[in-house]
């Protein structure tokens, strides 16, 4: 499979990394940052890295428009004609935001997180496939198993939920952290003394539901912790409405039902 | 060590058969549920069980009062007089809260969310110590030190804060998944798609900080995605307020200094 990656980001450089361990590196990197593609061609058996579009690789199977969901479209216009399948991975996009630039498309969107410093296991990460028809459908399965045990099909529309989802057990989660990490600094704490109790948080989720996971002052509706909390909160008006938007948000899911 | 275990709820099962594992079982648990008394001390051998204060073994080295923190008061007034220490495990609860009806007083607070059905590594559990003089402070470290490898000392303040960052860090970013499982149940989705992106977001920060793990469209300043997702919030006002107030929050971290 001679796959063109478009795109040099985090998720381009695990997904090349993966490819590559998988066999399959991709043959070219095309990125506007001539500096990045060169780096990230660099670590590909075979593969070449460019900047310029009349240089792109022309008759590849596969391009994959590994760009961010507000760079896909610029990207794609300033593609050349080529043949094969043009597949994007952005999570909020939907597959025809490609149509306008090629006719044979596709949605391949890896649902991780992705850091450049960080290594993951791209084994298990879940695969969204989508396509402009069938074929293009079992070609995105076929790569998508090179590098994941876990290729699902989902619509566009379906996708968008599902990223919009992942921003809030992802982003937000993490964006809570890190306003527990400000906490603990600001109060002689150790930085880390909250990571055991995050682990099993997350760990408790892999193997039950995350309503019936829930503890905790709102769940348990102890009005007299919840005020309490408010009142420490008393100096950080930002950080006040939060704990009170989500405290009511689970006393709503928990409380007695009207 | 002669321990009696005041309670029978999750913290409380958990901390006993912890101590139960290191040789050192309670010889006792007293609890307002006999049949909670009964079950847990079952099974720790040589432990009995009571549901009655003129039942309490009234000369103890240490009596653990593990019940939840709003009963915790009206508990310690129901306990006849005892020698030993009496040591609170109750997060937002200060060490003094116990002083009304005891002299030598400590708290024991191993930081951990808790569930019934499932085992924890209690061994990788932060333990917070505080006591009413270094005899007390000692004694609880040694305690501790027999089921964790993590005991730490901290003030009553100290600890209030690190309830309430346990609570953003545990209890808001398990209802995040919740909310999530919500949002992919309506959609049609597998409930656990997003397992292997939750289990990797909180990998990340035993690692690296929060605020260096964050990514996502608010991190970014990605208005295009951010208002999609609001639009498809529309019929969701109270999910559509807490994406809109934890991205707020983001962008006013990580976004341009005024």
């Amino acid at each position: 499979m001679r796959i063109v990656l478009v795109g040099s980001g985090n998720l381009a450089t695990r997904t090349a990394l993966a490819l590559s361990e998988a066999g399959n590196p991709p043959i070219q990197v095309w990125s506007r940052n001539a500096e990045h593609a060169v780096r990230l061609a660099s670590m590909l058996p075979g593969a070449t890295a460019t900047d310029r579009a009349e240089e792109l690789i022309c008759d590849a199977d596969l391009y994959l428009l590994a760009v961010s969901d507000h760079a896909l479209e610029t990207v794609a216009a300033a593609l050349p004609s080529t043949t094969g399948i043009w597949a994007h991975t952005a999570g909020s996009m939907p597959m025809d935001a490609l149509r306008p630039y090629h006719e044979t498309i596709g949605v391949f969107y890896p649902l991780q997180t992705f850091s450049r410093e960080r290594r993951v296991d791209y084994s298990s990460i879940p695969i969204y496939i989508e396509g402009s028809d069938e074929a293009v459908v079992r070609l995105l399965e076929s790569v998508g198993r090179l590098i994941s045990r876990d290729v699902l099909r989902c619509t566009s529309e379906q996708r968008l939920y599902l990223h919009l989802a992942a921003v809030f057990a992802c982003n937000f989660t993490n964006h809570l952290y890190a306003l527990s990490e400000q906490m603990l600094a600001e109060h002689g704490l150790p930085p880390r003394s909250l990571a055991p109790l995050i682990a099993e948080t997350a760990a408790k989720v892999q193997e039950m539901s995350a309503t019936e996971a829930q503890t905790g002052p709102a769940k348990r509706d102890d009005t007299n912790t919840l005020q309490k909390h408010l009142g420490l909160l008393d100096p950080y008006p930002d950080w006040q409405e939060i704990y009170r938007m989500l405290s009511d948000s689970i006393r709503k899911m928990y409380g007695p039902k009207e």
